[in-house]
């Protein structure tokens, strides 16, 4: 046999864009032993996992349930449950997931509309309002937190815009859930999926889910079966709700326990304290960085506290600076995305990453390898 | 804060279906630190998986990856990139993963055709060589270990009547894979899928997903996109192949690294030694149970080594024996599905789980309740 790979396997400070550095908790839970997926004592565990989420997400909606896939496969859940051949889809896009989003959205066989704002900036709600005074769409969806950016939309101000419309309102909350505060309830959104390795601190594999009674409703009239058996929803609810616990497909048991002990650590500690932790690092890496004569992409009144766009200097070569960091120092930061690659790092500070330890570590060997 | 339930979850014998015992050093996989999705450490994982599937699944083929979901993703993703609207599909069908398949590909909008066998016995190829005959069809799907009633079926044969047609020959593995020889190539299988909680003893959440030059051929010959940009295997693979690993989703860096150790295990061990102590231990049980009294829903010549359906005896109380030994005993054995709920008890053999000392433990306890 060839050597085992697993034991080279060196704990790095994860600060790019996910995944994010782990408790030690939450990999003990992670090795707990599997037990069955109808175990009585793994559906208290399920039940006690949505309860947690509901508190995270501040809903009350009852179908709030973790998907067994990444976070795309949570923005795949919420297209696929509601699009049918043809539906209006509006898309506010300014990012890497606004785009993701218009795609999926149009394999499913939506009639997608976008409004694309500059790439750094937020969606300007004017905007959106004129978009829905001149058409009705059965869904219009926004990005909390552009991960590909750094930048926070106006989720709530969109919210009020739909409130009283026909049109179900989407939400990708994948990188803000855990690290700031995300109202799904009084922002008015319908629909909303997050996932696990960002600021909730779990490894990657599972995504959050919530729909309202009202997206539940417009599920139960479709005309034609959910196309995607996996992600169907009315399926996966009959597992994760009720007294019969009818057998879907064989949940990701440990990866399950993972997020548990995720949210939990989140209510112990407070969601409070974790949003005020994540801001004070956030303020904290920001005038480092302005002290080491960096700029960020991203104006002050929007800046996303978890996830920080630096502009790459000139006369900096990207690739290697991050290759530097990686490989001498163990740090990982993250490369720009789309039009933003190689003109930016992405520096995360999600869940448990968000400490000032963390900081001053980043901000020393960046001081290091810049000046050298 | 309420208790954390975590500390509850106490290790108990999977004896039912799937999820399977965990070999110790599997859970220490997955609780290995999280590192980045590119990080070239874990690309140099993935690239060690990809071989070491190769390896168990006797193929050449170059696209040999795990998708980022459960098994029944496995069986998505499958269907999904080959299906376009109105293609003929055939479903040999004789239990609950057949007719699962049926549902996955008619949502998909295939024209589906399926011949369906009495659930416990096998697929007879001389019915399916008619129907080949009458019909052309894109895809013809079987379940090589159909789980929900034990049954081994015909797939060398089937793959024979397919030789030389223009076909995709498309192969459920979930529970075979690790348990039982698996030969994609020797059988001409184009696609095919498995599962990590069955016999490869991982807990679930990964599904692994080889393709054939020739449905690769006809993945990229598609008129319309692949309908489900989540498991889209042109976009899937770009992240796997090649130099570039551009960005798709998150991976699930921890779930891997559970597969990569139930992977170097299986390999450790040797394949083929691994499938004598499979069968070896399901002799050792049937001639158990046999003695007990009991019967066997499936017929010697085509019975699964690692799930064994056993006929419940009259009289007895089919959830009162399975939820005391869940109990009383922290052994699970599984319930039947559809047509054969309350009919049958399956008892599974699986990966870790298929060992004498769990065989013995399973009879004593479940001769006790029998007999009481």
């Amino acid at each position: 046999m060839k050597k085992n790979l697993l034991s080279d396997v060196q704990e790095k400070l994860l600060m790019g864009p996910g995944p994010s550095c782990v408790h030690p908790s939450v990999y003990e839970a992670l090795s707990r032993p599997t037990i069955g997926h109808l175990d009585p004592d793994f559906i208290a565990i399920m039940d006690e996992i949505k309860t947690m989420l509901r508190r995270v997400l501040k809903t009350e909606n009852n179908l709030t349930i973790p998907i067994s896939g990444t976070g795309s496969a949570g923005m795949e859940t919420c297209f696929v449950n509601l699009i049918e051949q043809g539906d209006a889809v509006l898309i506010l896009t300014n990012g890497v997931f606004g785009k993701r989003m218009e795609d999926v959205a149009g394999r499913l066989g939506a009639n997608v509309d976008a409004i694309e704002f500059a790439w750094g900036t937020p969606v300007v709600p004017e905007d959106v309002k004129k978009k829905l005074d001149a058409r009705t769409y059965k869904i219009v969806a926004i990005v909390h937190a552009e991960t590909s950016t750094g930048v926070l939309n106006p989720v709530a101000e969109v919210g009020t815009l739909l409130k009283g419309s026909e049109s179900l309102y989407l939400v990708d909350s994948v990188t803000s859930l855990g690290g700031m505060d995300v109202s799904a309830d009084e922002w008015g959104a319908d629909v909303l999926y997050s996932g696990t390795q960002k600021c909730l601190s779990c490894p990657p594999g599972l995504s959050p889910v919530t729909f309202s009674d009202r997206a539940v409703e417009m599920l139960r009239k479709r005309k034609s079966k959910v196309p995607n058996w996996y992600l169907d929803l009315t399926l996966l609810t009959q597992y994760w709700d009720g007294a019969a616990r009818v057998y879907h497909h064989t949940a990701p048991i440990n990866m399950l326990y993972g997020l548990y002990q995720a949210l939990y650590l989140i209510l112990e500690e407070g969601p409070e304290n974790v949003y005020a932790r994540h801001k004070e690092n956030h303020e904290k890496l920001i005038s480092g960085l302005e002290e080491l004569g960096l700029k960020m992409l991203v104006e002050t009144s929007c800046r996303l506290p978890m996830l920080n766009s630096v502009c790459i200097p000139e006369g900096v070569n990207d690739a290697d600076v991050r290759k530097r960091l990686l490989n001498e120092y163990r740090i990982e930061i993250g490369a720009g995305l789309g039009e933003l690659a190689g003109k930016i790092w992405r520096i995360g500070l999600m869940g448990h990453t968000a400490r000032p330890e963390n900081v001053n570590r980043l901000l020393s060997m960046l001081s290091e390898i810049i000046r050298r």
